[in-house]
């Protein structure tokens, strides 16, 4: 099944428009280009939504936000889910300023958003929000993960994926249990906006599969982060790791994904 | 003759400032370091004109613009015009938004560059802009390459370096084929937007000779872009390519760049 | 003593805030992680001075100047004086334009940082500012480096890093020579914005050994620099090199930092 899910990628070749912040938008490019999809990146309010309707996917990063930025993602991601277009929101470091929880509020609130990823503290601040004038009681964020992933995802009506040792992958009914990946993916900036990344390019060219593609980018970025791992050499750091992981990307074959990827139903 | 204009290049060690997209920045200036350049990166209005005015060559890219970085792009070629710096303008996916199209109507209309480079789509983008007034009759987006890339070169002044399988270069008179070069070069991100900045540094170092100095940029960058391909180890894919590229333009020898250089004139 | 440095920064972990310009904002990220600090990236003066109250460690970059970005590291910069965060500043090619020899005089007015780190026509433009309405004088760009860093770090109270071919740390009054390091680094872009960060992580590591901790810093980066420099392969290039950088900030153990560091303090 989740091979399926990279054949049609790398059948579809679909072109993404990626609004990653500056820090990793090389390597959201590259990951981009390594998985078989073509990226466009641009941030500006004055084109953003022009150049989403050229494409079969979005994905939105808070990092780095500026006003400009942020506009710029507001109406790409409006533009989205006016013609149908998967979005998916990265809400980096969303708990750390108010800033980026304004942003997040009225992202959440203007647009309809197919994916969010982030970790368990983003996506706890996420629902900690107030959104539409209508609050969420009783998510504190020490709440276990899967409870407020799911709660997330029913009520944004998008599928949920908390990256953390395991990650957790749910559209509020269904939930699974990823348990590939390796720790040195930690120690290298954007491996969650890479991530971010692959899972729009997987919604792009899997249209009304989204539980589905998510989950089959999860394992392959898993999956990926295991090979990097095996390809280190005595004396390499996380600089060649970040090189080996994109590589990794690049040449996963749908064989490879079913094969290596561990995943469990919750429950 | 291409050789010597390596020659120049490794002997002027000129400083080039380089306006690149976020997404690409950190690959240009390694590569101009690479090749022998001394990169200097700035986009703001305010210091833009100022600090060409101390470099020997401009490259300006329309990757992620703004009305800011537009702006500062402007005033660096209008600078570099008048002080008779060699500029290239990099039109990055000019087609795909109004806002890029009216950044180069603007850039072309008020400053003269030395050189243009850009893939086929968007070389034929920019001969369908109407400048100062005129516009050309008889260009359609499907135009042979050569001919668009003829067409631009005399209506601009500029060498036109038009990228795909066989690159042209091209003064509006004399035109070449370069047919160096290798498919992996489309999986890296920015590989457009580094032989632009390669092409800057050539002409910096190369005053009087922008043809040939654009033609043994193009011919470098294809070599380069061959002997990286030929040092992919199995399982490597785009990120180590990447490496292998900047690492192959740092390498390259004016003998290695006489030998294995692929061109002929057209016709 | 350097070991120390480098083991409390490994057990601290500490979480920095990093204003870096977006041409090298990457590295700067992969190193921090590599010597095991926790970076943060954001620039925009809605919200650095929250996030910088949130950190252990600040360091802001004159790269890529904006209005708003500037605006954006002197809010970040007065915060951290406020809550005695220790603060880099790093004055990227503050000589080349007015607009960063303004925006340097306003942050060195407004706060009081911990280091500066420089190459010495930084220095030198530095020294050369008029402060709070008091100029200083006699001092030539072209005065020795050494005296130069005492100059300012005297007047400004912070430890001075002046990055040549022999590295001088002083607080105006103790002054080390380093002599590790490769003059490949200075190919490799964003070198000296990836010290900086690394001072800063060891700064924030060890409070109120400012002095020690980027002595410890500088060798510890020139270590690394010649130990990248001796996994070089044949026909890798500065590409490669900028890996094997990180990679060795990444391995880098106290014991190795005692034994390889070369320095000795100055008259």
């Amino acid at each position: 099944m989740l091979g399926e899910r990279l054949d049609s990628l790398r059948a579809a070749r679909p072109r993404v428009h990626c609004i990653a912040n500056y820090v990793t938008a090389n390597d959201c490019a590259n990951l981009l280009l390594a998985c078989g999809a073509s990226p466009i990146m641009a941030d500006d309010p004055q084109e953003t939504a022009q150049i989403t309707s050229a494409c079969a996917g979005l994905a939105v990063s808070l990092g780095t936000p500026s006003a400009r930025r942020l506009e710029g993602m507001a109406l790409a991601a409006k533009k989205a889910a006016e013609l149908g277009i998967p979005a998916v929101l990265d809400p980096v470091g969303v708990g750390g300023s108010d800033l980026r929880m304004e942003a997040a509020r009225r992202m959440l609130g203007e647009a309809k958003f197919t994916a969010i990823r982030g970790n368990g503290a983003e996506i706890a601040a996420l629902c900690s929000l107030t959104l539409n004038g209508a609050g969420i009681d009783d998510v504190s964020p020490c709440a276990d993960g899967l409870e407020t992933a799911q709660r997330l995802a029913r009520r944004t009506g998008a599928v949920v994926i908390l990256s953390g040792e395991r990650d957790i992958v749910t559209d509020g009914r269904t939930a699974y249990r990823v348990s590939n990946g390796h720790e040195m993916m930690r120690l290298v900036t954007g491996a969650g906006c890479m991530l971010t990344a692959l899972v729009s390019a997987y919604l792009a060219a899997n249209p009304g599969q989204a539980l589905d593609a998510a989950l089959a980018a999860v394992c392959a970025m898993g999956v990926c982060g295991e090979r990097a791992h095996a390809r280190l050499k005595p004396g390499e750091g996380n600089a060649s790791y970040r090189n080996h992981l994109i590589d990794a990307v690049y040449a996963l074959t749908p064989q490879d994904l079913e094969r290596e990827a561990r995943y469990a139903v919750y429950g």
